[in-house]
């Protein structure tokens, strides 16, 4: 089904030669290097070798390390030869994917708009006289142009969204940590996180779900172990009151109301809610001692004054040289304060739904008004990785004849809620594919009664963040009972090895590690919970149950599933009360 | 057994007027008032009501908030009354303790002295011409004297363990957020920490427990659900190599290889390890970008000029007000690196022993050079919550006659962990009265077998944080078999209603509930866990066994506890490998 590596390199050099957005890129890599890698990479795969991006082709970023490459940051007289590939991308590399090249950025990453390199403005994709945003210009745009499968950007204040918005494609930021930012040029270094950009959700979750699978670093952050697996079926998602929206155009404001709509349909419920802490956290990223992060990380150079400098960059960065110290004390505490009130408006919402960007500049205005039309785009930006929060930039519609974006911003490690939330704007026929694994690690449950998709005490699991992985079967070792209670319940226990078994539908689903134990202790005996044979010859810790319950209750192995059975029998408990017990 | 709390509160006013260290307090309730919140404790007891803090009095560190007395933190000028007491103290006042006064400290709790203060310097209690060390001087002092059970302090350079040290008493510093610092005068606010001094090891882990319990606010943060409920029963504990040790003197050399070498009679394994990250991160503290914090908590008003400002305090924190913010940013990237070398350092180890102070300055020694020596006091403590650890000082023997003290630094909400260690130092007769509750909640898991204390697969539930909670037995409701395969192990079943059961023994542990899940998923068949009854009406999560492993085991109900089966039996079993299979 998927195209080799060989092919693939071929179709990007082919659309990089159509020179739709050659300011696009900073370095290219000779298309003979392309080619042997990917004869290399061909002949891997031909021999049995499972790499998971093979055949995939990817750009990077220029404040990125890739060794052989040189890092300019988007400055030619800062550039230097990286000996070794940031882990990001040699994770990626590892996987089989193969790098194009280095792509052009809001120097330094300071900015979003696109325009500020001397490499040249980037043009959006649908209209060269409007941004493509930025500071990840150039990657957002050769993903979306479909050069590359994915591209990898970076993201502090919303590089990694604002671009994705203006391109039409996703921009997946993780929870600050989850992916290692050694090998990357610091822009405000607690801030900074490596993104990605594809125009396949799928694809921006598997990239990132190799990004974060790897030995721990300085800079990364592990998972916690009630990190949520999933979003709910029917998430309450928070949006913003109307009066947060003011300063958007009519059809904006349509757009995004659409989009909201599209989630309502979808079965989520919407809660508008009052972000102004989110606002003001924004502010702070720039309006305070947070700047003097950029000037920690490149102020020195800055100071020796190239003649390469973006005068909006340096004035950005050169501002903040003498800024007090204390002010980075109080807008930590103030900070602190925010992120508390913050979480308390989203308190009981899984994820809160904002307009990427308020509005799609044109070149002419950046130019007009460098620093307020800057300002501006950050508005629903640039407080995520303050706040500490999780993001999925995703095209949901159009808007004056452009893409139109939303993010969908999540708690801290909660990043597959927000791709699952995301993942209701682009459905992709990805059933029958296997799950792009981002997401923090789980342990598997397997379920055959009440606790089935579509059973009364489903949402048990749903609550507890709790992924579906697949139906399965048992192996042909057991028998069920069906229990009496309310709701109805099956009684699965395996069969003495001399009797003859039967094999029962179920589900597997995977939990939080800290959920499994909460599950656990919270269940009401008879039931209990061991290991069960699938009929694959595996094994998963699944639903059993004890066996003096089971001296009294009816067997009903003849119908080889609970619901099979409950449709024979009553239909009305499938319908029974969630709330009954806590499991 | 508990003295009532007016008797209580007669003998803190008895102690009090021996006069001892009257430097000691800033402001004392008056007795009457003492008294009569006594009486009202003592009949709100003797109704019956469970206040765990009952009987017990405490004194507050001048810089927490209490209501109705003056916050003055070591500034007369300063002073102010607050409307409400710190959550902290709320909290114990709540749980039935009284508050006695308000102690002395070193000014703005900059010091670790405890003679910067214009109410007077406070002196040891076992040598006058000493310094209590601060700077939570008063309360250190007033725990050693008896006046109080224990008091609060604070800590953010040392201020709750050096003051332990100097005056033999426990100082117990939980990880940053556990007790919020809501009410309390910031030092350096992201690394402040309400700490407890006690006599007595268990009266400091409950007013920790307490304080730490109750709803979330902006400065705390909450248990993570794989925190450690305990130390392993034999942990591996890094020590300073020698040359870290340099500066002490041959007697406090002396006293801390002995403390040291009590740990290893007691079953720890002692790694000598190159704490140099530790020292480094250290000297971050005041050396750097982070003495702005101290500015931006109480520098508009240092720069106000009262007279009554101590001259050091009044350098340390004027000084601060013209560092730049690029430097607090250099120093947290510098400390994250910190952090990550310091953490492989002990990444094997399950605490960091060190003496708590290196000498013990007289009163003049501090007159003479007083940055000089507040800094050298530093050199064990100062990094600890820069590297968000948590912190036992415990008393462990004397130095040149007067108390000697050394500190078990674990991670961060690892602080029961540091606790276990500090006990080993000051074991109690503790058998008989209830947990002190001091560390994260855990989850029930009743064992019967293998995993009993002593049995082979017992350190499956140590090596995951587990604490003992006691012998149970379970209801008359079970059989038991010995099931095949190595190491032996029972399986428990519960028997039909209409057949007579039996009762057996074993023990309830409490698992982190990631490990919970962790375990479970782990498990291998027959064995399973749902509820047991217990004799006493409760039910706990437990092991149990699918009953078609049982079908051709031997029943050995009739010895109704699995370690007298095996005494019986093959005591060799006992004694078998503890490596054999996952779980």
């Amino acid at each position: 089904m998927r195209a080799g590596a060989a092919a693939r390199v071929r179709r990007a050099l082919a659309l990089l030669a159509e020179d739709a957005r050659p300011e696009a890129w900073i370095t290219l890599r000779p298309a003979r290097e392309l080619l042997a890698e990917a004869a290399v990479t061909d002949a891997r795969t031909a021999a049995g070798e499972q790499l998971p991006l093979a055949g995939q082709v990817f750009a990077v970023k220029d404040n990125i390390d890739v060794a052989g490459l040189p890092t300019t940051a988007g400055c030619p007289s800062f550039a230097y030869q990286p000996r070794v590939s940031a882990p990001a991308v040699a994770r990626l590399a590892a996987a089989g994917a193969i790098v194009v090249g280095k792509t052009n950025l809001d120097q330094f990453a300071t900015g979003l708009v696109g325009t500020r390199s001397p490499y040249g403005a980037v043009r959006a994709v649908h209209d060269p006289a409007r941004i493509s945003g930025g500071s990840s210009s150039g990657s957002a745009v050769a993903a979306a142009l479909g050069i590359v499968d994915f591209a990898l950007g970076t993201d502090t204040a919303g590089s990694g969204r604002i671009p994705a918005a203006f391109a039409g494609v996703v921009g997946l930021k993780p929870t600050i940590g989850l992916v290692p930012t050694d090998g990357v040029v610091p822009a405000a270094r607690p801030f900074d996180c490596v993104s990605v950009f594809a125009p396949s959700l799928r694809i921006a979750e598997t990239a990132a779900a190799v990004m974060a699978a790897g030995a721990d670093t300085a800079t990364t952050r592990t998972w916690p172990a009630d990190a949520p697996l999933a979003a709910s079926p029917t998430p309450r998602i928070a949006i913003p009151e109307a009066s947060a929206l003011d300063g958007l155009s009519d059809t904006w404001r349509a757009a995004f109301a659409d989009a909201a709509e599209r989630l309502r349909a979808a079965g989520a419920t919407l809660v508008p809610v009052d972000i102004e802490p989110f606002l003001q956290a924004a502010e702070l990223l720039y309006g305070g001692g947070f700047a003097a992060e950029r000037f920690a990380a490149v102020g020195a150079f800055i100071a020796a004054d190239s003649d390469d400098i973006d005068p909006s960059v340096r004035g950005i960065i050169g501002g903040a040289e003498h800024l007090p110290a204390h002010r980075y004390a109080e807008d930590l505490g103030r900070l602190a304060q925010l992120r508390w009130q913050a979480m308390e408006r989203i308190e009981d919402c899984e994820a809160l739904l904002l307009p990427t960007a308020p509005e799609h500049p044109t070149l002419a205005e950046v130019a007009a008004d460098p620093i307020g039309v800057n300002s501006r785009l950050g508005r629903f930006t640039n407080f995520v990785n303050l706040l500490d929060l999780s993001a999925v930039a995703v095209p949901a519609g159009t808007v004056d004849g452009g893409p139109f974006g939303v993010t969908v911003v999540a708690r801290a490690f909660a990043d597959r809620v927000a791709a699952d939330i995301a993942a209701l704007f682009a459905p992709e026929p990805a059933a029958d594919s296997p799950d792009s694994g981002w997401g923090p690690p789980g342990l598997p449950l397997a379920v055959f009664g009440a606790h089935l998709t579509g059973q009364p005490l489903n949402s048990q699991l749903t609550r507890l963040g709790a992924r579906l992985l697949r139906p399965v079967r048992t192996a042909a070792h057991y028998r069920m009972v069906a229990l009496p209670g309310t709701p109805p319940r099956p009684g699965l226990l395996r069969v003495p090895a001399a009797r003859q078994g039967r094999s029962f539908a179920g589900e597997l689903w995977a939990l939080p590690p800290a959920a499994l134990g909460r599950f656990l202790a919270a269940l009401p005996e008879p039931m209990t919970l061991g290991r069960v044979r699938l009929d694959d010859g595996t094994t998963a810790t699944g639903f059993l149950c004890e066996s003096h319950a089971a001296v009294e209750s009816p067997d009903i192995s003849e119908y080889q599933d609970w619901r099979i059975y409950l449709h024979h029998h009553d239909t009305s408990a499938a319908a029974g009360s969630d709330e009954r017990s806590p499991v």
